[in-house]
C-alpha cells in the first residue's frame, strides 16, 4: 500500500517533533538530560528495544496519554509487532487499567488504521 | 538456596490467597467474571504469557501499586525472567512515570531479593 | 423543546458507536469479554441501574475523563436524573478530586446543556 | 452483635480523628475552610445523603485510597446501605478502575466483614 | 511588543470564563464555595501568591492537565515570573511525573511562546 | 529541643538510604543516571533550591506519595521553611487534588511534628 501523505498522525509527528526541539533550545541542562535518558530507555538491554516499546505503549495507555500511545505504536509497529500482538498488548491495559481506558483503546485502534494503510504496520 | 518459610511476601501471597477467596464467596456475578477476565489476560495469546507479565508488572509500577507489584514480579521470576531483564522493565516504568515511581522501585527491588532467597528468581 | 441534528454530542456518540465496532470487529475474545462486562455492569443489581450511572459519572470525573463524563451525564439524563442531582453529584467529584476536576466540570455544564437542548434532560 | 472494642477500624477511626483536630489547629483559613465544604457536601441536597455517600466511596475506589474507602464504607453503613448494596457499587469501582483496584477491593471486603461484626453493617 | 487579538490562549480565556459564569449560575452553594475558595488558596498568605501560582503549575502539571496548565502559566508570567525560572519549574514537574509529562511540556512551551508575543511574559 | 533518635521518620530514611544503595548497585545504567538527574534537579538553578524543594512536596502531595512527602518535607525544614509557609504549600495540594489528599495530609502533620520534636523545623 503506497504512502499517505495526509493525516492526523502525520501532522502529530511533525507538531511533536518541532515542539521536541523548543524545548531542546531553550537550554534546560535537565531537561535535555531526561530527553536524552529518555531516548536510551528503548534501546536494546536487558531486553530487547522491541520489548521496551510495548512496555512503553502498555505503560502509556493505562496512564491515559494518547500522544504518548500514538508514539509507542509507532514504534511497535516499525520494530515489527503485528497488530494482533499490538491489540493483545492494549487488552492488558484494558483490564489493568479498567472501562476508563476505552476511549484511549478507540483512538489507539484509530492510529493502527492509519499505520496499516501507511504500510508502517504489517497488516 | 533453601527455601524460606517466614517472610513478607509469603505473608501478601497467604492474606491475597485468603482475601480473594472471600471476593469470590460474594458471589458477585459481575465480580466473578472480571477474575475470571483478569486471570485469562496474562495466558498465552497473540503474544506469549511472560511478555504479557512483564507488561502487567509496567502497568502496576506506573499506577503505583505495590501489591500488583509484587504479584506480577513473583510471575516475571516463575516465567524464567531474569533479574536484569526485570530491572530493565522497571527502568521503562521510572521513566515513564517519573521520580514518584521511586518508593515503588524500591519496594520492587526488596521483593526481588526475596524472590532470590527463596530460589524463584534465578540469581 | 424540538431535537437538534447538528452537535458536538452527536459526532461524539457516531464516533463513539463507530469506534466501539471497530474494536469488537478486532475479534480479541478478552477485549469481547470486557465490553461484554462493562455493559452488564449498569444493569439492575443489588443496587438499581439508574444509581450506578451516577456512580459511573463520578467515578470518571474524578479520573477526569470527558468521554466517559459525556457518556454517562447521557445516561444519567435518559435514566431520569434531574440537573440539579446530576449537579450535586458532580460536586462530589469536585470535592474529592479537587480543583483538577474543573475543566471537566466546564465541559460536563456544557455537554448538559446539549442534553437539556435535545430534550435528553428535563429542564 | 455486640461491639468489639479492639480492631484495626477502631484505631483507623481514634488516629484519623486525632490527626484532623492537628490539622484544624494549625489554624489555616483554607484548610479550615476546606474540611468544613467537605463535611457538607455529603448532606442532603438535591440527592439524599446516602447516595452522595455511595458516590463518595466509588470516588475513593477508583482513586485507590484505602482511608478514604473505610470512611466511605462506614458512612454507608450506617445510612443503611445493606452489604450486597455495597458491593454492587464497588463493582462499578472495578469495572471502571480496573484490576489495579482490586487490592482496595480487598481491604474494603475486610473492612465490610469489621462493620458487619460491630452490628454497623446489616449483615 | 504589542498585543495580539486572535490566539489559542485567548480563546481558551473567554471559554473557560463564560463557562465558569454557567457553573456559578448553576447556584450549587458547595460548588459556588469551591470556586471561591480555589481563588482565594492563592493570595498571599504564609507564602507570597506568587510562589502559590508555581506550586499551582507544578501541581497541574503532574496531574497532566493543560487548561490548568495555561491558566497558572498565565497567573506566572503576570507575577512576575521569568521564562527561565517557570521552565525550571516545569522541569521538577518533568522529573517527578516522568516521561508521560512531556505531551503536556510541549503544551507549556507553546503557552510560553503566546505570553511572549502577547506581552505577558517577559522574553 | 534535642534530637530523637528512634522515631518513623529515622527508620525510614535508614530504610530509605539502605534501598537506595542497592538500587544504585543493580548497576543500571539507565537508573544511575536517573537517580542523578533526580538529586540535580533540586539544585539552585534559574529558581533557588528551597523553592524547588517546595515544588516537589506540592507535587508529591497531589501525586500522593507518602515516602515522596516526607523526603520533601525533610529537605523543606532544612532548607528554612517555617511551619506556616510548608502548610500554606500543603493546602494548594489540597485545593488542587481534593479531599483525596487529605489522608496524606494528615500523614505530612504527624511527619511535620517529629521535625519540630528532632529540631529540624523551626518551631
Amino acid at each position: 500500500m503506497s504512502k499517505i501523505e495526509n493525516n492526523r498522525l502525520e501532522e502529530f509527528r511533525q507538531e511533536r517533533s518541532e515542539a521536541n526541539e523548543k524545548i531542546l533550545d531553550l537550554d534546560h541542562l535537565g531537561i535535555k538530560r531526561f530527553f536524552n535518558l529518555d531516548s536510551n530507555t528503548y534501546k536494546d538491554g536487558a531486553l530487547p528495544a522491541d520489548t521496551k516499546e510495548l512496555l512503553g505503549l502498555v505503560a502509556s495507555a493505562v496512564l491515559r496519554c494518547n500522544d504518548c500511545i500514538d508514539y509507542h505504536l509507532e514504534q511497535c509497529a516499525e520494530t515489527g509487532y503485528s497488530k494482533d500482538e499490538i491489540v493483545d498488548a492494549l487488552n492488558v491495559a484494558l483490564v489493568v487499567g479498567g472501562s476508563i481506558v476505552i476511549p484511549h483503546l478507540r483512538h489507539a485502534i484509530d492510529t493502527l488504521e492509519i499505520l496499516e494503510q501507511e504500510g508502517t504496520l504489517d497488516s
